[in-house]
């Protein structure tokens, strides 16, 4: 990892040990709490967004609560995922997952209480940069998409209750793009829309996101297969019930795939110029996950 | 109930439904959310919300969109209190409560996007309304302090991990002023700052609310040990486990202290006069529930 995305990783994780050390809450509730926001994770949703907005001329301190939302959102979607009714996982960023160590109920009420804290941040995010182009209305709601109904939850819902029926693409391109994709193209876009950007520009990092997106999760597959648990972090081989492009496409053909969505992700911002050279570092970043 | 809040209460069932028919969710998920937002429920957080917000002469229709959200976060509320790992319960507004029609996992994603969903809604009905003396940051965040870290999900956690310890007064208040009570201070709150009310207005509206919302809380207890199921449409003596107001001071004392609390509250109101009558209307049902 360069330099700059330690830098931007540890102000995320600066930003998310910070709230997690002012949460207000019960104890019963703010150790599982501590627990979510402070497990190591690669953050990198936050720091697509921090350097998106930095592309575009905001300072990345005053992206990193923005930043810190979106993370929320996704550490509260990994701890609903593994939950014992959804994939039944047993580890996570390496250790326990949060149901293990703290029970199925306490993991529930910490992963709703980090999306509902989430849209606190990001309207004081908004409110404190006040993009001119673009109303707290519209940057919330655009979150609200990524998350709901026609995103993250409506890609997980499918995920779950398509498990054994037939393979096919588009199936699986419906669940990645919501599970994984959507999030990444907002925390994009919100980056970009609190540096104040609109129309072509940021329509080619929207692009950009989503294309690294899908990539990223095909690299997640590819882990699945070929990584073990210490490595990785996480339960591997969870995805042997499930559709996985390494099992439509084969291993090579999935990191074929991998790499062409990254090529595709680098053709969008090309002509952004010298300002997107940290979104080119963060798709090789990606690229060399499968290599 | 009386016509007004016969009509109050079909404009959010209307507005539910609206929201239900066009949430662009695959099928799997559209089902239980359709299910969580038509069940019938009595509405009384968003009728508050709308009786405050024509107090200060806003127009319920305006409102509507505002109520429905804060209905949709008490259903979430109400469908993770429901699930196995929680109360384990079996019936709710008269129906199979929804993890047991269409799963734990969805029932969980259904919970979850209905909060998600609800905060595109308030930033919305903000946005409508525009009032001059809040802002949309402001609004949100109160709603995110209610149902968060030291509102209602603080609130259930405590009341899930306090069963079988020694009953006393302060745990309960605690329990009750944050599961209820947060949720109907946030509701009239928010219907007082979109009717642009500040200072000594709301707060009267505020300390009406959190002592109503204790009287319903409380009645709920009473109803629970003197009503059966098929009346009360969800499980009863759930909370025998339970630290209750009825088992602190018996059924008679309960019914006191409710009656007293609604006393507190209309005298909260008292002076502002005639514009506040659908409140006192409010408190009078609460306090008929278990006369």
């Amino acid at each position: 990892m360069s330099d700059s995305f330690a830098a931007r990783r540890a102000l995320i994780d600066r930003t998310l040990a910070d709230a997690a050390s002012r949460t207000g809450a019960p104890a019963v509730l703010a150790a599982p709490i501590r627990r979510a926001l402070e497990s190591p994770g690669k953050r990198v949703r936050g720091i697509l967004l921090i350097a998106v907005g930095e592309a575009f001329g905001c300072r990345a301190e005053k992206l990193a609560l923005a930043a810190a939302a979106i993370e929320m959102i996704h550490a509260s979607s990994l701890i609903l995922d593994d939950l014992p009714s959804m994939d039944d996982a047993l580890l996570r960023r390496g250790a326990p997952t949060l149901h293990r160590e703290f029970g199925e109920d306490l993991a529930i009420l910490t992963a709703v209480s980090l999306l509902n804290h989430a849209y606190g941040a990001i309207a004081k995010a908004h409110g404190e940069l006040s993009p001119r182009r673009w109303q707290m209305q519209q940057v919330v709601q655009r979150v609200v998409d990524a998350v709901g109904w026609d995103g993250t939850i409506a890609g997980e819902a499918v995920d779950l209750h398509s498990e054994g029926s037939t393979l096919d693409f588009d199936t699986l391109e419906f669940i990645h793009s919501r599970k994984t994709g959507a999030l990444f193209v907002a925390a994009a876009a919100v980056g970009g829309m609190l540096a104040n950007i609109h129309s072509a520009p940021l329509q080619r990092i929207e692009v950009f996101a989503k294309n690294l997106g899908l990539a990223f999760q095909i690299t997640d597959d590819v882990l699945d297969v070929t990584s073990n648990p210490a490595v990785l972090g996480k339960d591997v081989g969870k995805d042997e019930q499930r559709l996985t492009f390494s099992k439509l496409a084969g291993v090579d053909g999935a990191r074929e795939i991998a790499q062409e969505l990254v090529a595709t992700s680098l053709v969008a911002i090309e002509p952004l110029g010298a300002a997107a050279t940290p979104l080119r570092e963060l798709a090789t970043m990606v690229r060399d996950r499968v290599r």
